[in-house]
């Protein structure tokens, strides 16, 4: 592709560290902000700022939240005996979006992975632990993502927190509802085949 | 999907807004923002309110540029009897792309489409016009896309300029290198027929 002027490219740049956005798409979006009135670039511009500004972690569960406790945690109609641990805050989005939930999160903000350097150490795996310590939590659901890193922290989590006497959970493994046999991975298949549950 | 926290859901409204986003991506987009240092969200913030400031029309093709006249236009190796007519700044990049153009351009920035509400008064046809009036310019290439819009935008000036003298041509429609006949649509591959050439 051609070289773009200074300002474009510049801005194209920045979206291409946006995840999953190739330089094509990143040329596109320049360009749209181009036709965009000066007020609305100014409220993008605004929009980015906020999100670091004025957000912080909520200091029980450590999702992000415009408080210094977020809703849920602050909620008095939530079930403060399970806590749900989650890799990052959009997974809290998708568990809140079933509508089938009623206890409260902690998110880890990541996965252990030593291919990523990220050890147990940078995730928020002290402050989940020092909320175990009162007694008030009795189940703790490790839902963590199905992959090598989230399986490999759920495994963690669950060595350290089975010894306090708390009981520890994993959400299960299996076909996708709306998907197809025939397009499930090994694994996956044989996991919803060993979680199968009598009728 | 569940609620957002109010500056999440605020930039992700704001990402929306670039063609081809939808909310899925545009949250993904919103966190990754989330993610960023603070000296990255500023240059992002930045970079968005210079594309609107800092650039400006080509006075003379009306691309966007840095200055009022753009570098292929004050360039004195280019080859000033032909002006390629493209719809938008991107037409130009790609191009300027093939490295097989010497020519310059005029950006009408759109074309013509009664259903969009786009009429001839807003693009920059008057501009074009006036710079066909002083006999320097030779050959109009009509570079619109290959759209109902493209077509109808190229038929309208083939009509305007052609009575001035000046030759006026489209570029070809064929099959794309690369591409497979079977997958080529009709009106391509007619086309493509229709403007075979002798070897």
């Amino acid at each position: 592709m051609a070289e773009l002027i200074e300002p474009i490219e510049r801005l194209a740049d920045m979206f291409r560290r946006l995840d999953g956005v190739g330089r094509k798409s990143a040329v596109r979006y320049a360009f749209c902000v181009l036709n965009f009135t000066e007020t609305e670039a100014a409220e993008f511009a605004e929009a980015i700022l906020a999100v670091k500004n004025d957000l912080t972690l909520c200091k029980c569960c450590q999702n992000i939240s415009s408080d210094s406790i977020c809703p849920v945690c602050s909620s008095s109609s939530r079930n403060r005996a399970t806590v749900c641990v989650v890799e990052d805050p959009r997974a809290v989005i998708a568990i809140e979006g079933t509508g089938h939930y009623n206890g409260l999160y902690h998110v880890l903000h990541g996965a252990i992975s030593p291919m990523k350097g990220v050890s147990p150490e940078d995730l928020k795996i002290k402050e989940l632990l020092s909320r175990l310590g009162d007694g008030e939590v009795s189940e703790v659901i490790l839902a963590t993502n199905p992959t090598v890193e989230g399986e490999a922290t759920a495994m963690y989590l669950s060595k350290l927190i089975s010894p306090l006497g708390v009981k520890v959970s994993r959400i299960a493994n299996g076909v996708p509802i709306g998907g197809d046999l025939e397009y499930a991975d090994n694994v996956t298949l044989r996991r919803a085949i060993e979680g199968r549950y009598t009728l």
